[in-house]
């Protein structure tokens, strides 16, 4: 089209560019989940406002309150952008949320290159944060840079959200929601998150995501750690309860044994059966990237559903115990087992909160051990799942169809971005994920990239969707 | 006596200095858990001979051999100390067996006070190594010293065997031990090991200790860690398995479950439950320094049996798996669970390995799991059990009537010295543990100590127990 052409060949002819900036940004260490990194989680948010400026956008850091630590010092949360430039009332209002803080990564976990310098290999763009969120966060950027840099009307009035604590729950960003509503939400028409992957080599457009909440099980028993030796086999050790407690969550086919949690999910409808079978999902090549001989389910359609419309649970380790190299001989004194639940529809944090904890405090009762037992969760994020007949689904549909030549597959998410539900839920307005990063970019893990194909593609797919989405309104 | 009566006046009056030289002994980070600190180990291997070289002794550093390091890279183990003084055929010749090596420390682990400054406390001498082994082998020094410098004679041949290798499983001692069984060992009449604790405020003699083997378990499955929430559901989670595993091997009560261990154990006679009656052994004393609200049997004998002549089994941690604070949602490509096993007579620890492995491949079969399990064991140390009417046993009963005005108890011992049974079974002599550590010292644990007391009065106990053996050589 007249409109899209030349923005497609700016974007082509600047993709080195925009490259080189996507290395600027992953080179910043904005790990949410060390305190001591929050300074370049705000150091990122300096950059991204001045980007934001430069193209003629207001930005208010909007405070979001402090944390508090064990330590019991409170420190203020990384802000969170609030940005908007001048508004044509003729023209739809896209609100697009991103986050610029990323998962722990060390080299020594296994990276083939250093998570923080982006590296480009075959293709593919390396580097923690490159699909998760960084990448997706500056093809809006850039997406909006070329109407500017082509003299071009950008055709909708566009808001940013973007935050800084989202790998560690968004603390702070629902309240936020909540007291912007009749202000900084009031005119936004449609909200838009790039901020998960495709399932298979064609692109996607998401309209659910589970929800999840956190699990902290603590034991603690003798004051001190003990010698296994002189005391080994007269104690109640943590490990052996904590084990025991671990062990009851889930069978070895990873049904979830906590009481009341399958019975809560929603039921299976046929018309949401037809759609999982038009997903492109190869069981080999997806079993490549991520190098497992077999999944939990034998057929595409039931690992998608297991993934997507059934609850699971993840054990991620325990705290406090032997975790080092090598053999020591220690009864730890004090053991915190932690595990994750996905949520989805029809379940609710705080029932399964309650179900999970007098399930574990079952078993342990079970235990007969003196030691103590403390239960605690986080985040609690609620599913969510979008009406696939909004008019932002037909322009998504639409922009996809323009860049990638095929119709977008129609998937949900497994992970979670809490804001999906928080947003839909307090300002009732209608939310997308569009999302552009590959099936096997390996968010949350070693090696964690984006294709330059997709990184670029994914630019021209934001500017294509733009223009959909005014198209709409004017000629629906 | 007009022997002792000196000698005990000279310990009294150095005392401050002797506790300065432990002091400076405890600052040296002999970590053997830590290859980058085996310099400190050589270090203080050095101090050491020096000190018996400026008493007359002769030393060896003896080599022992090379370590693979996981990268293939062979390193030199930290030598072992043989030491002598001249022969006189007319007394008896005492071998003393120490260790230099210390278990892992870091202030943040939650000591006090710096685990490598030793700070002494309302009569506490607190510190990594204070009681295991640092003071006892210094104790052992100052015995000698305090003849020497009181020009008494010494009344005992006495030759030294330590070692910087011990809290790793003492790689290569064995074999040292065979090599010099007619040599180093062949004038030798008696083996002398303080390496233990007191189990009550009253001395005692040890007569048994605990094998031990330590066993790996490991499950690999993806390629790279995975997103809990894109994957969890679909895939047999290494730690699903790993937890399972674990959770397999002994139950509630601290039974172990693995077949055909407890079968093992040898009966408990007549005359050995006896032995256990004579043991002062306050439950509620028990429990006051360790924390603990109850132990896992009702009274004082089942509770002595359950850690010295039953086995135990510790589940100590999770390598690979997530460790730190916080809340980190990743799915462990690979997982390594770190259990030991404490073995008694009449336990093989080549049958108790296949024993576990058959155990937890069965376990591990019924998983269904596409994942890999590799079990894998070290050390495997034998249990030991000692004849109490041997004569080095009474010469140390009577020392300890000298020094403390009571009969000692005889113990045995939970935690595993894997060098008295090697002693035993490769040399043919007679060895005896003389144990001067308080009951509530924590070795191993946080807030290690020794108490000046026992440093002290533990340093008389030594020079009359040299006195002693020689009394009874000369007239039984
Ligand atoms: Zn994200
Ligand atoms: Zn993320
Ligand atoms: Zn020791
Ligand atoms: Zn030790």
């Amino acid at each position: 089209s007249t409109v899209l052409d030349p923005l497609f060949l700016y974007i082509d002819e600047h993709q080195n560019e925009f490259v080189q900036r996507l290395g600027e940004w992953v080179a910043v260490k904005s790990d949410s989940s060390d305190q001591m990194l929050w300074g370049e989680i705000q150091r990122l948010l300096n950059m991204t406002a001045n980007r934001i400026q430069e193209m003629g956008g207001q930005v208010e850091f909007a405070d979001i309150g402090t944390q508090q630590l064990s330590n019991g010092e409170s420190v203020a949360l990384p802000p969170v952008i609030l940005a908007q430039f001048e508004r044509d009332p003729n023209k739809p209002t896209l609100c697009i949320y991103g986050h610029l803080d990323v998962q722990p990564a060390k080299k020594e976990d296994g990276w083939a290159t250093d998570p923080y310098t982006l590296t480009e290999l075959n293709g593919n763009l390396y580097g923690r944060g490159a699909t998760d969120n960084k990448g997706p966060v500056l093809a809006w950027l850039h997406a909006l840079e070329t109407y500017k840099a082509t003299k071009q009307e950008v055709p909708v009035n566009l808001k940013f959200v973007i935050e800084g604590m989202e790998e560690v729950g968004s603390d702070g960003l629902d309240e936020l929601t909540r007291q912007r509503k009749e202000s900084f939400f009031s005119d936004v028409d449609y909200i838009v998150i790039s901020d998960n992957v495709w399932v298979s080599r064609r692109p996607a457009l998401t309209y659910g995501t589970r929800g999840s909440s956190y699990f902290f099980v603590e034991v603690d028993g003798p004051k001190l750690d003990l010698h296994s030796g002189v005391f080994g086999g007269s104690v109640h050790e943590p490990m052996t309860d904590l084990i025991a407690l671990l062990g009851s969550l889930l069978d070895h086919t990873g049904k979830i044994l906590v009481p009341g949690i399958n019975e809560s999910v929603a039921p299976l409808t046929e018309e949401e059966r037809e759609l999982y079978k038009d997903i492109h999902f190869d069981l080999e090549e997806m079993k490549k990237p991520i190098g497992v001989k077999s999944f939990l389910q034998d057929n595409k359609e039931e690992i998608l559903m297991a993934r997507w419309r059934y609850p699971s649970l993840s054990i991620h380790g325990i705290e406090g115990a032997f975790s080092d190299k090598g053999s020591k001989t220690v009864i730890p004194r004090r053991v915190i087992g932690k595990f994750s639940l996905r949520q989805v529809p029809n379940m609710e944090p705080v029932v399964v909160e309650r179900q999970v904890k007098e399930h574990l405090q079952a078993v342990f009762a079970k235990q007969k051990s003196p030691n103590n037992l403390k239960v605690t969760s986080s985040v609690g994020a609620k599913p969510w799942v979008a009406n696939l007949n909004d008019p932002q689904y037909i322009a998504g549909r639409k922009a996809v169809k323009v860049v990638f030549g095929v119709e977008p597959e129609l998937i949900r998410e497994g992970s979670t971005i809490p804001i999906a539900n928080n947003f839909q839920e307090v300002t009732g307005k209608s939310v997308m994920m569009l999302p552009i990063g590959g099936h096997d970019d390996g968010e949350h893990s070693q090696n964690e990239k984006i294709s330059r194909y997709n990184f670029i593609q994914g630019t021209k797919l934001f500017a294509a969707f733009f223009y959909e989405l005014s198209k709409l309104q004017k000629d629906p």
